[in-house]
């Protein structure tokens, strides 16, 4: 079956592909179907009625002084002497209006740059996740070595567009100089877009800071360069904390984005049905994005959605449900009304990477992709409701992602459907036999009996092969060497001073 | 977390729950959303008119005489001395415009009739399978004993709306007489509607008599009342054999529906595009529903897709893979320009109940469903393309057909989209705990913690403990005395008669 040529055009493509895993090229993606739609336009309008009332009547608690003085200036309406603050409908739509629908998120090498927004399409990996797993070595708390490897594999998937947060936190290394030391990892083991973690005003000063040094910009360049991104989470219900506020005013102030998003669990921290989680949850991000938008007018922000349901028998967050699909469905039409970028999710409860973790991901990653979502944070490596980073299910979601992604048509030509019968020809055939369909980078087509030969081995085993191959095969990027010494400079330094303090 | 009541609640309803497994209710599904449209309706169109030229300037084979000529009574152009059919486009549309856009197929209990075609989607079991696997004895040949077995998994679960086919060949039973003895099993052990084995003339006949006899219907009675159904394949490209078209012909006199499904791979029996692909399929599938619609004017139809394609490096067939899906959709486009149901597949190529079965599964049904399938085939129990069916994957795949039909918002009453924040009210949660939310059958939702301690059960294990749970609960459906008896007589007579020839 295969046509002559096919073996020395592998050889000569193999070099590219880091451990000669095959996958899809290093490209930009787009969505290739466009969003579902589940609800009638008034229906998405009583929804943004509510949140907007919530938002009048209820008012969300800002925790930082800094904050509610920008809400207050920007004339929001402040309690005396608490931190309640209440917005007028009209000024929450006009200050959301300010921010833009799509920019451009550049990473340090230009071909990972990353529009954002549109119908733009972009991965990153599992963030936050306390503990870290494989096969050979099970199940273990998060540490330096470990996050060192995801971001290794990160950087060689090309279908991973970019790290979020600490994918795995790395509690080897001191509270107080982690973002230090991972970021400096983050910003020299890949070349992708970096993440700050927004954990108070000294961290992202940090990271900003990192982000503009490896990127080789003056403080000006910075201001209208997007090269950091940070993900925030609302207090839910209706309450924003001091670190992540921090994180939002200079973020802002350095005209970085930041993707707003509540954690709004129906049943627990949200009301027990979808569209009164979806209110919620619309309250605290347009809040969240006015804030934002009086500090820098057209500062880049994401939507988040990351609306999902509690088990009904535990009480626990539940995650790839059927609720939290119609969730991220119902969600994308609000934030379209809003035309905003959207953020969503690949999320599962399973405890190991077996079919309930690729069935609970794929209800997911449909969700976050019909919703129209333009970054899909989680997309690789998420497992356990978020409490654990699996190197299998990296690779395992990397194909998932790759199959969502595959546009066949567009190699497929429309305009070739002519006379009858053309198609059967053999120098039709012949000219696409090679990249005519997908080639799997994991999945295991050999028939049961060559399989068996193999030794049965199952997706997870198959995986495990492919993240050793990676990371046996794997070359730092290169970096200016200058960028790095200035880098490592400002790192050394900020340790000598004794990192950030537990929360600022 | 739990409400008072909660626990008598539940045990009122256990007893209707076999083996204790939590699933949904027994209830018709119709599909959550509008289907994908990838193609503009121009692009569609051309679709269509390259399948129309292909049945006019190549025609399809009719290898069984009696059909060609239907077909050449009914206006078709046959070849001198060949078995080449080529047909008027005009003849075509008017052929198929004859077909109804949905029906009722009944089954013997009411409570499991399913209406095909309109937004109506029921699901089937894998059929055709040779081999049989579970985790406990592994794969073997099909053979009677578990096929019985799948048949009482498949009337336990709610969600597996029929069989079909004989989901695994149950080779322990003499080819002349399989259809009777299996078919028999299928009409005791389930009460959902009977599939007729589609191999011969012969066998048909015997099929759709013993649905008549386990139905109570008088030949008339038959005529009126959609109470068997049978999926033909096209043996492509541009083929129909004679088993097949005996079947066709034979269910259409006795007004009876019969799935038309071209197995069009691409890069093998068709195009190595999808599109031309679709073109094959669907000139093979208007062929087939035309000689349909000669026999019987009105007679029930499902046009079935099935379009795949190849694995590149191996030529072997692949499942589950993005071509398909996109195939599934453009699919459902062309079937709604006619007016028809529609039938998909749920498949994967995965040796193991494993990551990769579920994923490709997930990309099946996806496909399947927003593409705006009908009747999914296969809908539990494929494996390895086809080769095996699995007990533990049935039950894997209810779990993922459960999670994507059920209907949260209907639940969630827009209409609450009400005064700001009463979703927060402990009265509003209260009434809703029981049912906000999908409760799983299979998915492990504990802690990993707690997960570990039972032994760390991954999900084929789990699906395995569910399939015993449900064969040692499973109870035959009852059956009018008389109708039993009337069907044993039956197959007694055929049996002691020789059965059926190889063919005819």
């Amino acid at each position: 079956m295969a046509p002559a040529g096919r073996a020395s055009a592998r050889q000569r493509t193999r070099n590219h592909r880091p451990g000669g895993v095959v996958q899809l090229p290093r490209q930009p993606v787009r969505l290739l179907y466009r969003p579902i739609e589940i609800l009638a336009a008034d229906q998405v309008e009583a929804i943004h009625q509510a949140s907007l009332e919530i938002l009048r009547d209820i008012g969300v608690n800002f925790l930082l002084p800094e904050a509610r003085e920008i809400l207050r200036q920007g004339g929001a309406m402040l309690e005396d002497g608490g931190s309640r603050v209440r917005f007028d409908p009209a000024l929450v739509e006009a200050l959301v209006a300010r921010a833009p629908d799509r920019f451009v998120l550049h990473a340090r090498n230009p071909a990972h740059d990353c529009i954002i927004g549109g119908d733009h399409l972009c991965f990153l990996t599992v963030g936050g996740a306390p503990n870290i797993s494989d096969l050979a070595r099970g199940r273990r708390p998060g540490n330096f070595a470990d996050y060192c490897d995801v971001l290794r594999v990160a950087q060689s998937l090309n279908v991973i567009h970019a790290v979020a947060g600490y994918p795995l936190e790395p509690i080897d290394l001191d509270p107080k100089e982690r973002h230090l030391v991972a970021g400096e990892a983050l910003a020299t083991l890949t070349d992708k877009p970096l993440f700050g973690i927004p954990l108070g005003r000294r961290r992202i000063l940090d990271m900003i800071e990192m982000a503009r040094l490896v990127h080789g910009l003056s403080e000006a360049e910075l201001l209208l360069r997007p090269v950091i991104f940070t993900n925030i989470n609302a207090n839910s219900p209706l309450q924003y904390d001091r670190p992540m506020l921090w994180a939002m005013i200079e973020m802002a102030r350095a005209n970085q984005p930041t993707i707003v998003t509540p954690f709004t669990l129906a049943g627990a921290m949200a009301p027990v049905t979808i569209v009164g989680a979806l209110a919620q949850q619309n309250a605290e991000a347009l809040a969240g994005i006015a804030l934002i938008q009086l500090v820098r007018p057209g500062a880049p922000v994401v939507y988040g959605g990351f609306t999902s349901n509690v088990d009904m028998h535990s009480g626990a967050p539940a995650f790839g449900t059927p609720e939290a699909t119609q969730a991220a469905i119902i969600g994308g039409q609000l934030v379209r009304r809003y035309r905003l970028p959207y953020r969503l999710s690949n999320v599962n409860s399973a405890n190991a990477p077996d079919a309930q973790a690729a069935y609970e991901s794929a209800m997911s990653l449909w969700g976050a992709i019909m919703g129209g979502g333009n970054m899909i944070i989680h997309a690789a490596g998420w497992m356990e409701g978020g409490l654990c980073a699996s190197f299998e299910k990296m690779v395992i979601d990397a194909e998932m992602l790759q199959m969502m992604v595959r546009d066949t048509l567009a190699l497929d030509a429309m305009h070739e459907v002519g006379p009858a019968g053309h198609y059967f020809g053999a120098r039709h055939t012949l000219a696409r036999y090679e990249t005519a369909f997908y080639t799997p980078m994991l999945s295991d087509w050999r028939s049961y009996q060559s399989w068996r030969d193999a030794g049965s081995p199952d997706t997870a085993v198959r995986a495990a092969g492919l993240v050793k191959r990676l990371l046996a095969d794997y070359q730092p990027p290169p970096l200016d060497p200058a960028r790095r010494d200035a880098l490592a400079a400002f790192v050394a330094r900020r340790r000598a001073e004794g990192g950030a303090p537990p929360e600022d």
